[in-house]
């Protein structure tokens, strides 16, 4: 992977939509409502679905901490639930200044759910960011077009 | 627990807002969202805020089925994405004729992080219901007023 | 629920069985190997199964706080995975002097996915406790009993 | 990334240390142990650890699909709970004939959280299967060593 680095002015035109920003109004917004009150870690995340839509989502965090939920997969749950499945790019943002904030594991099967083809723009807290790919991000997935494929032996022995 | 039953006439008033229902076309909505092409059991939540906001939530499954999320945390992720952090109640609907859905205990945690005496309505296909607390679903549960409490000894022996 | 309150004397006799301790060896063992450098909040779990065998846990959290695995859950699919799939009771151990661990509901479902009826142990640092059952952890609860009830249209309209 | 095909004979010594094999009588019973009866799709892992170790695993379902655990994550928590840390490998196997079994996003940073540079197997029912490193499966991927680097602001606003 060749991530294109490159400053983002914002907002911005992403292919051929506005877009929202790490640092820009609707981005700290979506930042700003984090519900984190155990790592003070906020993630902001953007989504831009094909049609032109955006949707934004922080983190959410439990007492139990396994039960949070990250902000892409916020985003990413919203954006279903309000009946878009085709997704051309998620931007995410943290405080960061250092590195650019990377999604975890859980999230990249997350988006891949829904194509391996769209990007991702990890970015810092100056608003500089890389570009990748899904795929690039989770390579040799699966997904949903994996289910029709043949299997030696389906039936659970100890059912 | 003592759980008030009845049949909600939808769109009906609960707490003085304007709510939605199982069988009407916000929650039908709702439902109708749901990404579930692997259990294919459909399941919508819809939540009233304090202030009257209501958000709507659907299951959104992923081809690993560990890393989906209930519509009951859809539903409260995109609340709190948007600000608000203080719930009335949330209404679950599936396509159940015969059985009340009821939350799994994830979503009970995920409900309970944002206090324990907000209503949950359980409903079966028809729209008759069952009222409950998140207190009465999950009982002796710990959230973020637990934290300040004095520890034996926090510093693990094996870090 | 009225919870048995007591004083457990480590090692000692669960159902016939010889069971294990928060304050015992073995239980310090099992909260020993916690893995927990973000909250620093160590938990350990011991489950008998109906055959008398007994199985440790912790917990083992993730730089992704959302994809840690409970001190429960990991007895539990530890049990699982070597044949079990029957059990008496959980003990579940913490540092807190003050209050009882509780499971979280992540870990309630968990448990109630192997029956409602066996019991859970929330202990004090001091050894004391209180005795509950699954099901009055998680009432209202579903499970794999439940899955061969009829649906109104379990298909989804948008996939 | 440009993985070693090839076939395993199992049993086989990997890194020197006898190994298991999705063909094998024990990685049989690990997969043979699955909790799936929600998917029908079992899934057995076998984790080597850097002192010589082998632990199985399976995946472990719920009634609330999303709450379920990977064979990878089992494996892994069983072995932490087991007092280790350091690992050499993994091999996943599962029923698929015609496929590399590939760990899910979930269970990829659950790997990394104990390092980026060691293996992973995935293989096919015949014994075949592909090598690849963890940061292959993960690149540009945050673990524990990523947490103290400088924050801009690292306050929630609006806790
Ligand atoms: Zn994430
Ligand atoms: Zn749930
Ligand atoms: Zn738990
Ligand atoms: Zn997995």
């Amino acid at each position: 992977p060749k991530p294109v680095h490159g400053m983002l002015k914002w907002p911005y035109r992403l292919h051929g939509h506005l877009f929202i920003s790490p640092s820009s109004a609707r981005s700290a917004e979506a930042k700003a409502f984090a519900y984190c009150p155990y790592s003070r870690f906020r993630v902001g995340a953007a989504l831009l679905t094909k049609d032109g839509a955006i949707f934004t989502g922080c983190n959410v965090e439990n007492a139990c901490n396994n039960l949070g939920i990250c902000a892409e997969r916020t985003a990413i749950a919203k954006v279903v639930s309000a009946g878009h499945r085709e997704f051309k790019a998620i931007a995410i943002a943290s405080d960061l200044r250092e590195q650019f904030i990377s999604p975890c594991g859980g999230c990249r099967q997350f988006m891949r759910e829904f194509g391996s083809s769209w990007n991702v723009y990890l970015s810092k807290l100056d608003g500089s960011h890389v570009e990748m790919t899904v795929r690039e991000l989770l390579p040799r997935s699966f997904g949903p077009d994996d289910l029709g494929m043949e299997k030696g032996n389906s039936t659970p022995s100890k059912l």
